[in-house]
């Protein structure tokens, strides 16, 4: 199997063809979330991204593994290896368990992921959960001579490794840059050198999360998970590794120096980052406190929110825009994102009543070919949805008489355009209020009622039949009136 | 903080007051399930049972911790520590990473669950997320000189346990007669008795799970989990253990003998069974083949099922059988609960719009107080639903003013009686085709649907009234003409 899909690779700054390593399959290994609050828009963007890429693939034919971590231990909250544990820190605050701070949040994080329509990984390791392979791949790096121990924790040495294999491959940082912008702080004299990284961490006595080691009773640094997880789940040499920018450095490029480190070789041959979602210009993110967080966006309840937003309008502003461009948050463009699935929601309806015509005056072939060439180029759907919103213009015309659409492009088009949307988009084709059995109900009622007000027109009783409209009104439910009878929608 | 709670103890084979060990914190452990299949009806059960005791715990004030594992690993075809891991065997079958089918079924698990609006416990630890800890454990146990290694594995020295404490003090059973009634299976001549158990098990070279020890590379027991898990997170001596009765021996019999095999005493006060539920007489299991799975009665896809049963119809149908009952599943059982549930729920409508009296007839505190005592006494649910169900009378005979409610028992009523059925039994007050944004739509309409039928009796317009009421008699709605005016349901 191949398929003209390229991406691009941030090691190489370019895009590149993608060829599965074991075609039909595909390893997909995701840098998933700290779990010690709620996620927020920023979180939706790389989630959205890599489940659009999965379902792509798997749309061609690929069998995609993808592996999402959760990080329950080692992550502190400064990047230099000092610092109190992100949820340790919370449960403290809390006074809770770690553990419970970390399956709360977990179980928050599936729903948000479960509301934008995210398929969930297949495999799902947690940090605290993977001590074991962490420990082995800290042995093989001590081994290669690339780490070292001191009072008990243990530390990558990057300035040696630098001497053989360039450390900053992928973000482009020089080690010596490195070491003359670190300042020192508190118990950085452990290290060597303030650029070396934790691999394990000797825990303070009132450290509550912490497992035996040959070292000390300690816990994992932070990048090191990754590297053990996505091995032992993907093998040594994988397809795609992918993430936010922000991890770029330094968590990815300490990745690739512990899997040299440990294994002599890169983990994967693409590394894919999605940019940040910014407000006002700036990254949003939890540590900076100027987040909206997806139920917050879900619910409207937040001062910069003029309403509340579907999830699924939240994901569709996310794949209008292209994954490496910055997306910065607005009401206006989250609107206007609301306003165009509705179109393209719409459309689909329409779509599903639409009757042939003898001939078309639409050349469908091209038209496929476009959004397929749009995605297959590093994953384009804004370029693609342009083209989908070109059907959408057909569909419409075609419903006003003014377009022709011959039998066979109309069975096309009938199925082409659910799977782009639904399956590929991932983009729920019912607004959530007209979800479920009710659906049925609210139009035998209206059919009813718009019976009812069809009648009091007919006998000219002008008091019911404004009784109705002024009622429905107050419902938000507006009706138009055409050749074929009325419709409504609710606002 | 204390109540006069007394729980069946399967240890001392009475019942006892439950005193907390740290008022007001109760710690909880449940056995979760072993995630190769969809959950079945016997899975519901316990699951129900212990979110019951813990939603009246929080109820009566007490700050509960629950903790249920799910096993991911260890777990083999039969209890003689010998055949396959079930999880490995699924994924052979399936050709998935193990850890695949892992999160498959726990993510079905959790649906079911959600379902069936069981809370989810506040810590769910994985076996294989805790293979340091069971290894401790055993090393502790070793160190007690109850557990001996042969050949890369370790196992559980049952008769020399048996000598200093007696095995069997849980299930009754005997080690002499367990040791006359052991078949001897391949491969257990490395045990020095057949009565022993596994604590670790070398892995084969073609076993997949597997994790370095300091006897081999292999995999943990299966009953070892439980012990390291809930220790680990509720501390050496907490306050109840439960699950289904089919794991009194050897599941939790092992555990006691873990227990006192690593830190000389029992692990908890309190041990509590729910009765299986059984079908034609016959346990309902994975292993026998004749279960139903919960998909399969939610949806009614099933050769035995005459319909599709609500989730919170049978988590109703559980709650009406004392937990330490047997319950035999069948139709007539399941569509009883259907009705009697929505006549609980019925009576919870009528209740919010009911109007005071200026005296009553109704005694409501001796009412609350057997309720209480009924929940009180092992939590006896059929017996507080069944006085519930005299409440249910009131309201009705209240509602169509056969009986008098003053002001301030109504006001009493109408927050006992959602707080003891929704909160405390987790019954979900309304039925699932009226969830949702659309409810309030659907009473919009219906609001202006009756109004216009109203206006049309009033003009002695039958010709419309009678449109009007055949439209929603074919949608399936029931208009009631009453007093206080029309109300109307849906069947």
């Amino acid at each position: 199997m191949e398929h003209p899909v390229s991406l691009y690779n941030s090691l190489s700054r370019k895009k590149e063809a993608f060829k599965p390593i074991n075609p039909p399959h595909v390893g997909l290994y995701v840098c998933g979330p700290t779990v010690y609050g709620d996620p927020h828009l920023g979180h939706a963007r790389p989630y959205i991204t890599f489940d659009l890429l999965r379902r792509y693939f798997k749309h061609l034919g690929y069998k995609v593994r993808y592996v999402r971590n959760i990080t329950d231990v080692g992550h502190l909250l400064n990047d230099a290896d000092e610092g109190e544990d992100k949820i340790a820190k919370k449960a403290r605050l809390e006074e809770l368990e770690p553990m419970e701070v970390v399956h709360f949040y977990t179980r928050r994080f599936h729903d948000a992921m479960h509301k934008l329509n995210n398929l969930p990984p297949d495999i799902e390791p947690s940090a605290s959960g993977h001590i074991i392979e962490q420990i082995q791949v800290i042995e093989a790096i001590i081994k290669s001579g690339y780490a070292y121990e001191t009072q008990g924790s243990v530390y990558f040495d990057v300035v040696k490794y630098n001497q053989d294999h360039p450390y900053g491959i992928l973000s482009g940082r020089k080690v010596e840059e490195l070491m003359a912008n670190t300042r020192e702080l508190a118990g950085q004299d452990e290290k060597n050198n303030p650029v070396d990284f934790a691999l394990w961490k000797k825990a303070k006595p009132e450290h509550i999360m912490r497992w035996p080691s040959p070292w000390s009773d300690g816990f994992p640094g932070w990048h090191l998970e990754c590297t053990a997880m996505s091995t032992k789940y993907l093998g040594n040499h994988f397809d795609i590794h992918g993430g936010g920018m922000d991890l770029q450095f330094p968590h990815h490029e300490a990745e690739i120096a512990q899997s040299v480190g440990s294994c002599g070789h890169q983990p994967c041959n693409f590394w894919m980052h999605n940019n940040l979602i910014t407000i006002q210009g700036q990254k949003m993110g939890k540590s900076l406190g100027n987040f909206i967080t997806l139920d917050e966006l879900f619910s409207g309840n937040h001062e910069k929110l003029e309403q509340a937003y579907d999830p699924q309008t939240v994901r569709f502003y996310i794949l209008q825009a292209h994954y490496r461009s910055t997306l910065d948050f607005s009401n206006d463009a989250l609107k206007a994102a609301e306003k165009g699935l509705d179109r393209l929601r719409k459309s689909l309806k329409t779509l599903e009543d639409l009757e042939a015509s003898q001939s078309s005056e639409i050349d469908l072939g091209s038209w496929k070919k476009k959004i397929y060439t749009a995605l297959n180029d590093d994953l384009n759907s804004p370029i693609a949805i342009s083209h989908l919103f070109e059907g959408v213009k057909w569909i419409n015309q075609a419903h006003e008489g003014q377009l022709k659409i011959s039998e066979s492009d109309l069975k096309d088009l009938k199925a082409f355009m659910p799977l782009m949307v639904t399956d590929v988009l991932g983009l729920v084709a019912e607004p959530e209020e007209n979800h479920g059995s009710d659906a049925g109900l609210d139009q035998g009622l209206m059919d009813l009622i718009l019976n009812l007000r069809k009648q009091a027109k007919d006998n000219k009783d002008w008091t019911t039949a404004d009784l109705i409209r002024d009622a429905l009104s107050g419902m938000g439910i507006q009706v138009k009136d055409t050749k074929d009878g009325s419709t409504w929608e609710k606002n």
